[in-house]
């Protein structure tokens, strides 16, 4: 009998780490009506994410069917043993962004502390986050639509599996299996190697001149924007797919030392034809990457002049209100000095033309 | 006397291209009542232009005050010549963006075609563009609030930087005097550069299996963005101010080096401090980007809870008139099926405590 009216998962779920990961896991199944169970090394973060309404503090006897440790990625191979040993029927399961290092990791603890039962531990990795970390940035929506890898491997029951992929289609996100090596190359390309490009980049500006960095656009701060996150977290998660990140990495090494070999000599025959065929490649990779970029095709996009006082948001937003638009989504760009800010609004497509009219005809400045 | 009652600029304005940049300027122009004259090597482009409102087509007898040439940077020099002795009064600028190299090859046209008038040529650049190019994706409001280089020689009389100092106010585009070679090592760093990077990390995904791209999340998406620009005039770019990118992309691939090393042998004693050191100065060169986004230190960030049905948003900014608290920057979070949208709301730092009470007193969940 499912205990969780609305959801796939039975029984309870114990989270172990309260981080960004864990809480934001603990949201979305409280928000399912399942019974969550926090644990935290740190008392101060456990007590913020259960005032949060991420989950309860432990009780004696607690029988979770299903585990997630949410540690940090140097952490989670001993606190998985730790877990697999304390709950002898969970089932359990990590969200490491790393898998095969994981995996070995475990089998070496076996060996050392004795028996590891691994068939009722199942790797898994959700490929959703946020720049800021800690359960004060959790969200109970992080995982809708995400992909969230899981790594089933021949010796694991079938229904161990089907109880994380229950876990992760209660979290609205999307399960994908995938290998352990497989997976980990796979985010080696779209997230460990892009990490190190951007930090590198980024590391580049620092301590440039103000009358440099001032002319900055979106571009180098979109190529940049991820350079901000936490690099002891990085460090580990290199670290661990360290094998996988320096294949990618060498290969962009030599596209960079081509590269810069042609512009060391432009005029030299085939220089500007090498350079313009890597830039082409790059144009091929970004129209290769499934799914949205930026102009979502969800939504239309509609942009109208804002002066810079307070007020006019509001009036703006207010007489959407009043014609019926919905704001899909939306940004303000915003010009230091600038006495007028450009909003950029996301409405359901068949809305648009309709919003614009209204919204010229109420003396707003629009464009498509 | 001033024949635009709205402009600062005096006269008629000739745009030479009637691309992305030349067709935005027209459109801004002749917002202001300026009267504009197009000129394009297409006549489909021209037309097209034209039609769009961007201006109107050439008369004889027309006597511009200033010309603005706007075609591919190959082309810049050349034309900029010909427009100089075309119309031996106008000031003329142009807008693309190495000013080094093209200030090189006016000077040598000068001894190759006759006489060049180089005492009525400013160099200026826009820093200002989109991914999308053509005339069809031109905007009036293209500039507003973007930096727009201007690079005087002693030997140009003042007045000639003046005026196209008031063809950029006219735009609602801000004036940045920079000499030359500062400017062009500036838009090496924060462009060209990074223009570099993201495509040599767009190429590596080029022919990745789909079940590696499928796990793409929002930070490969924003570093690869720019790798979708047109590789042809990219070339031109970076070749016109290839000493200057050499300079950071050989600093920026022997810190790859570097990180390669490490990654190779992450045990070794050092190697992960040598990673974080990188990471580190990453957080430190996007913390110190001026202006919007994430973290402006300028401003404090609000984080507001907003019901997802119309006229929420507008509540929340009319309240936020209502006690006097200006938008400076906004970002509207919205997950795909949830009900609650997050909007992170940027404020002066001295009006945040006040803003998060007010909007507490009046229901508004908020989070710091």
């Amino acid at each position: 009998m499912n205990q969780n009216p609305v959801a796939r998962l039975d029984g309870s779920v114990r989270v172990v780490g309260a981080g960004l990961l864990g809480a934001s896991i603990g949201l979305g199944l409280r928000s399912r009506g399942v019974d969550v169970i926090l644990a935290d090394a740190s008392r101060a973060g456990l007590s913020l994410a259960v005032d949060y309404g991420a989950g309860r503090l432990p009780h004696e006897g607690d029988d979770p069917s299903v585990i997630v440790v949410a540690v940090p990625p140097d952490a989670t191979a001993s606190v998985v043993a730790a877990e697999l040993a304390a709950f002898p029927d969970a089932t359990v399961t990590d969200v490491a962004s790393v898998k095969g290092a994981l995996l070995t990791e475990l089998e070496h603890l076996g060996t050392e502390l004795g028996p590891v039962d691994l068939s009722r531990y199942v790797g898994s990795h959700p490929l959703a986050g946020r720049e800021r970390g800690g359960a004060i940035a959790a969200r109970a929506d992080l995982f809708i639509g995400r992909p969230w890898v899981v790594c089933p491997r021949p010796e694991v029951p079938r229904e161990r599996v089907v109880a994380i992929e229950h876990l992760i289609l209660d979290l609205d996100a999307t399960p994908v299996t995938l290998p352990a090596d497989e997976h980990d190359a796979a985010v080696a390309l779209v997230s460990h190697a892009p990490q190190v490009v951007s930090s590198l980049m980024a590391k580049r500006l620092d301590g440039a001149p103000s009358s440099a960095l001032a002319l900055a656009g979106q571009g180098v701060r979109d190529v940049t924007r991820i350079a901000s996150s936490d690099p002891e977290l990085w460090v580990q998660i290199l670290s661990a797919n360290a094998p996988a990140v320096v294949d990618i990495l060498r290969a962009y090494r030599d596209d960079l030392d081509a590269v810069l070999s042609a512009l060391a000599d432009v005029e030299a025959s085939g220089a500007r034809r090498a350079i313009a065929q890597d830039l082409a490649a790059g144009n091929a990779g970004v129209a290769g990457l499934p799914g949205k970029h930026g102009q979502d095709r969800r939504y239309a996009g509609i942009v109208v002049m804002v002066d810079d006082r307070p007020g006019e948001l509001g009036r703006l937003f207010t007489e959407l209100g009043e014609i019926g638009v919905n704001i899909e989504d939306l940004r303000l760009e915003h010009s230091p000095g600038a006495q007028i800010g450009l909003a950029e609004i996301a409405v359901l497509p068949e809305v648009k033309t309709r919003a614009i009219e209204d919204l010229s005809a109420r003396g707003w400045r629009t464009a498509g």
